[in-house]
């Protein structure tokens, strides 16, 4: 039987989803699977590679993000999961089916290998990203002298008002894509072959990136109607990478070299009661100005924070209690991390209003000396505290890259 | 002060955002207010017109919805709204913000009259439709006389399961966009000016137009991987349109003629049984093929569907309780619908699965003689009926377009 190509279909609503992004300069290509060096003018960001995509990618348009718990009890199972995870994972990747027959093929006594909401669109610059969460380390899997002394549960942060329905997981899975019905596809089908082993925790959508992770991407803006993301880590530099995001071997489990920590918030805005304030009263508290993204006392959004500068009254024009000031590498011993949140809009909140907000996405070397202090800072004393509240939370450990021949976590799991 | 212009700051996000979907030619142009006449080859749709738009536009890629609860029992403070929100609408859809001074001019003392996050973001091909639903004519607003004889709540249909809090609502607003950063701002906004007045009663984000509306269009995929919409009335289709969708001045009130009745259905469907039903039995159920969409016993997606056509067993090829054959029009004594729903994927539903499904939108002359049949007929016999549940639902009347100097519901409340 031929292979099924998910493109053979390809029509004008593929076409048009596809051109969003700087990255896409061409789209239907339906070529062999990828590598790093393959990269080209196409829609596919390639699987393998020392690091996971979805990192430093630049920021897709929409997300799914799911945290699963794994209900079985067998490590071979699980590893044997993660292998056919990551097999599906470089397939529609490419912008292809997950399974050889795919949702057409194959025995029409069989249910398809593929569910098909994807059939006709192209691969969206499609990354899936994978976690292990600290629970996972918990025993079952002979995996506790294996955990990174940096992967245990968040600290309780001042103000945090965290729904367990929301928090936590054994894994994670973050798919985003420029196109949210491919981001979509792809969670499900991971779930669907996890089927008996792994059962969906919490799963949240995003759209509107709300950072850019890279120079050759504009900054978008969240749902406070701000620039975000204008001083975040990008793809391009890449010794700050090493230096603030990637675990390396001497760090204190070598099988997580090449990788990084993932820290997910769910942050609910109060955007009913942001949009009641002031304008000049949004600006200090967020210390820039609303229109150019420009930090308070500077002309335009890249011109350097000066937090230093004074005003008219003495005061300093960016103040001691704004999120910039709290969040800048000067006021944090020098700590950075690489943010990569979307926007959320979740139905209601059942008592007037709209369950909008941030899902917030870092990545960081080491969680203890850059994401917790940060939010201690921010959660203590950040003027914006009274505005959002967080919901949700978690940590994972990312592990490496794939190699073409390897599966996601192989480092830790053995060959 | 002159006044701002959302394209200022226009970029790469921007630009790209703008191309999806087949009927944008042109992106950031910032033109003056436009009408019918001027549609020309922008990301613009016009908000002027005989009928509203958002109903017959070419499905847009994004859905915001929601549902909203007058809380004011002034009628007057209602009209006033609907005049300050038909103003609001007219400036979002031409790509502007809220107000003349928008999100970063006017007092520094003042709230923002915009809440900025589609700053920099093109028109999107936005509409804003409005729609009242049966409450809304309980005897608040001296309306009972007006109320149309066939806008009362949809019957229970058999095997329903509605969720109160995701149903019903005095007010809907239907917004469509290429960017769902777009539409959330839209619904955002209206809701915001509508503080004090109105509160969200529910409200549902929605991906990957599930139907075309437009020969222009491709089909898209439903989450149950399968074209959607095939078959769909389509916006060149005039006189069907007349016949099935627009209500005329010959039906019992005269207010809605050039309007249409907006039904709404949440649909939740069970993904995960579905994933592990054969193609076969996938195939019977829906009654098409799922790679091409030909209906059974056709070669090609479009090829006309006959229900006559027996197979080799004897039984016809589309079976009798198959979804095609019970909606079709030839089922139902040539009633037909003009379907504009959306996928959606709203996180988790705790146990351990995705809570995904359909947000069915649906336009008619009379729900009375169309939806309602119909849907007892599906509700009744539909083998697809096992992978489903109907989670939500709501109707609402459809006013008819706004002239340049009128508002939303003018033809009801008077000039």
């Amino acid at each position: 039987m031929s292979e099924v190509s998910r493109r053979r279909v390809f029509g004008l609503a593929g076409a048009g989803a596809a051109l969003v992004g700087a990255g896409a300069a061409g789209v239907g290509i339906d070529r062999a699977l990828g590598t790093n060096t393959a990269a080209a003018a196409t829609d596919i960001v390639p699987f393998t590679g020392a690091r996971q995509a979805g990192i430093v990618t630049p920021a897709q348009e929409h997300l799914h993000f799911a945290a699963l718990d794994v209900t079985t009890k067998d490590r071979a199972a699980l590893v044997s999961l993660l292998k056919t995870w990551t097999g599906a994972a470089r397939r529609m990747t490419a912008g292809r089916e997950v399974g050889m027959s795919g949702a057409v093929g194959g025995a029409k006594a069989a249910p398809p290998d593929d569910t098909g909401e994807a059939l006709d669109l192209p691969a969206s610059a499609l990354t899936l990203t994978i976690g292990f969460g600290p629970s996972l380390f918990d025993g079952r899997f002979g995996l506790a002298s294996r955990r990174p002394a940096a992967l245990t549960d968040l600290p309780a942060f001042p103000k945090d008002n965290l729904d367990p329905a929301r928090s936590g997981g054994d894994l994670c899975i973050q798919a985003c894509a420029n196109d949210p019905q491919v981001a979509v596809h792809a969670v499900r089908n991971l779930v669907r072959l996890g089927f008996g082993k792994t059962e969906v925790r919490w799963s949240q959508l995003g759209f509107g990136r709300s950072s850019s992770t890279s120079t050759t991407q504009s900054t978008p803006r969240n749902l406070f109607g701000f620039k975000d993301g204008t001083n975040n880590l990008k793809a391009e530099e890449s010794s700050a990478l090493d230096e603030h995001v990637w675990v390396t071997e001497t760090d204190d489990q070598p099988w997580l070299a090449g990788g990084s920590y993932l820290v997910a918030r769910r942050i609910r805005m109060h955007i009913e009661t942001w949009d009641r304030t002031s304008l000049d009263e949004q600006e200090k508290i967020v210390g820039r100005a609303k229109g150019s993204g420009a930090a308070l006392g500077q002309n335009a959004e890249f011109d350097p924070v000066d937090l230093h500068v004074g005003g008219a009254d003495g005061e300093p024009m960016i103040p001691a209690d704004s999120h910039i000031r709290l969040a800048a590498a000067e006021s944090l011993n020098g700590v950075k991390i690489l943010r990569r949140g979307y926007n959320f809009v979740d139905g209601s909140d059942g008592v007037g209003h709209l369950e909008a907000g941030l899902f917030f996405i870092a990545f960081n070397r080491d969680p203890g000396k850059q994401y917790i202090p940060m939010q201690n800072a921010l959660s203590a004393k950040d003027t914006m505290m009274e505005y959002v509240q967080h919901t949700g939370s978690a940590l994972f450990a990312v592990p490496p890259g794939v190699s073409e021949t390897g599966y996601w976590g192989d480092s830790l799991f053995g060959q």
